[in-house]
């Protein structure tokens, strides 16, 4: 019997991690009869003078949120970075090792009605978001290591707040995921000459077989190494290493991209399709100045369901304690999200 | 201000996964008002005819579960791991990686009832669940280089079946968990001419700032760089290199601190603690016969749960796409769980 990915267990490799995967295509038809989750289906109201993200309502700290129109941007009530503590002395043990973080959490509203999603705004509207993201990551880069803008969306990932708004948590080290995938981008950057990502892009772009939506400035595609279900990343076609590069055509693009990407999202279970998402580019700070010609600007989305708006994928025991394990092809999943609409479904 | 790891922010280094983890103390008093789950409080009947588990019962293969009486192992229906199929053929890209993964994967119950938790069993059916591990790991051990055990235990942790059992999964490659661990224990050993986790099992008993329980033959810590709010590590104090070299005093006093390490965790949210454990040791298969003096064998359990049964820690964007945080430190979380009965409550 000939080899076929999409119906034969294999392992891929992720170059950007240096780990493998274990796909498991013949394993699809297992039955679940495990725990289910509430799906994301319940409308906000506009506005709740109880949440602290609406305009005009007082927050834990006692600031009251004024009457922002766009975007809105504030420090985090409850960081799990401060910019200021005392330090840890450096230890002499190599099994006790402990070093100081010092940063900076902040709260990022997208817009101010509760209501809306990136798919039901209008272009411009998200444009404004894209230039926030762009605005921030460009000031505290300024003095720190490394940006993360991040959003969890939806209770399943441990969002505690219907209105949409990202995070912002700046670092004066650079975080394991950053550290590692520079490492790897930089191996590869030195055997090759070209950055890694780029290769990749237009590697796929010629596959055409995990591309999920694309338009003239930037490529959705399932990685070939995809752990979650429906995992994605946005890869620019014109190379960038940080979002501050992107010009105002790139950032237009990639408004009317995430629009579109959210909407399939949204429509494969018809519900508020859970994720953790952000955006990675090459280090800020000090690192500034430095050569960075192998990182390559880019987001990544985590969706953690599985089968509906209900069953997710649980990363548990053998992911815990050997390696991430998939049933579902990548090449499966991006032909599920392709085929969705590019419009968000209307809720009842 | 003096720096007090108990209430400033810091990083910690795990040596076994050569990564960082951000300690947020401060931020504990955090309200909390997103998602919360199920508490784990559910009684199971002692025998559910409808339970593939059960002795008796007919499973999804068609095979009848047989009147088993102590432990019992059987081949997974839907198994990730397949002995054999159609390999992959190596690739010429290094961005799209195959490669070939055969293995096994076996579920094995604890004991007959349903309505058991190692901690409510006698010692010597606990000591049988011990043996039956061992005998496992080394029949498939002959064949595969890794073969892990888990347990998921509980809903929250992705199990779909509430009679007491755990997997066991043999694969011929090494999975990432362990490729990691074995290059870092290797280096330490390397460097110091002693296993890492025998060192760091003297020190922690030296210091009795992290441990949980002990007994004559093993010790149990939240390690120093756990991510999971109660996270433990389950070290012998007799230096052995895998499950299969402890003799008949190790394994009866690992039953015994098994007993109690649940009985605490079950205590600690009176609930029927959900977690994902299971045991590491140094490879198997061809590596049987190369020198393993770098390896102790050991236990690792990632609970999820975090203020109560039904708030657990979420590992989302930040910790996703950056580096892995905690609020409470490794320090209170011992002491929470040492201060815990050793029996478990009795369930209404
Ligand atoms: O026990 P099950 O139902 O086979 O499956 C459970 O454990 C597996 C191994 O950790 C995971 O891959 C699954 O996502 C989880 O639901
Ligand atoms: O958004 P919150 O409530 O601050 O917190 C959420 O995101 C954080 C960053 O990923 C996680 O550390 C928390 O576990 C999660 O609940």
């Amino acid at each position: 019997m000939a080899f076929n990915p999409n119906e034969h267990q294999h392992l891929r490799y992720n170059p950007l991690k240096d780990e493998w995967l274990l796909v498991s295509p013949h394993r699809a038809l297992r039955p679940w009869s495990g725990q289910t989750e509430k799906a994301a289906v319940e409308k906000t109201p506009r506005f709740d003078p109880k949440n602290p993200l609406c305009p005009g309502v007082t927050r834990a700290s006692g600031l009251v949120t004024p009457n922002y129109e766009s975007t809105y941007v504030f420090s985090n009530d409850f960081p799990a970075l401060l910019e200021d503590g005392p330090e840890p002395e450096a230890s002499d043990d190599e099994l006790f090792q402990t070093r100081s973080a010092r940063g900076n959490c902040k709260v990022m509203c997208y817009h101010p009605h509760s209501d809306v999603y990136l798919s039901s705004l209008s272009t411009s509207e998200v444009v404004d978001v894209v230039n926030e993201w762009i605005k921030q990551t460009e000031e505290l880069g300024k003095k720190y290591l490394w940006v993360q803008v991040f959003e969890n969306r939806g209770q399943m990932m441990g969002c505690s707040n219907p209105h949409p708004h990202c995070q912002i948590w700046s670092s004066t080290f650079l975080p394991n995921e950053a550290r590692v995938k520079d490492a790897n981008l930089r191996k590869y950057y030195q055997k090759h000459g070209r950055p890694l990502l780029q290769d990749y892009a237009s590697k796929e772009l010629k596959k055409q077989e995990r591309i999920v939506t694309e338009n003239e400035e930037w490529v959705v595609v399932v990685p070939y190494w995809a752990v979650w279900p429906f995992e994605t990343m946005v890869l620019p076609k014109r190379q960038i290493q940080r979002f501050p590069d992107a010009d105002s055509i790139q950032r237009e693009a990639l408004a009317k991209i995430l629009q579109v990407l959210v909407a399939k999202y949204d429509n494969l279970f018809k519900c508020n399709f859970p994720y953790s998402m952000g955006w990675h580019g090459a280090p800020t700070g000090e690192q500034l100045k430095e050569d960075q010609s192998h990182w390559t600007f880019h987001g990544l989305y985590y969706p953690p369901l599985l089968r509906s708006a209900t069953v997710k994928k649980f990363m548990v025991g053998y992911e815990m304690l050997a390696q991430s394990q998939r049933d579902l092809t990548a090449e499966k999943a991006a032909a599920m999200l392709r085929d969705q609409s590019n419009t968000r479904f209307k809720s009842e």
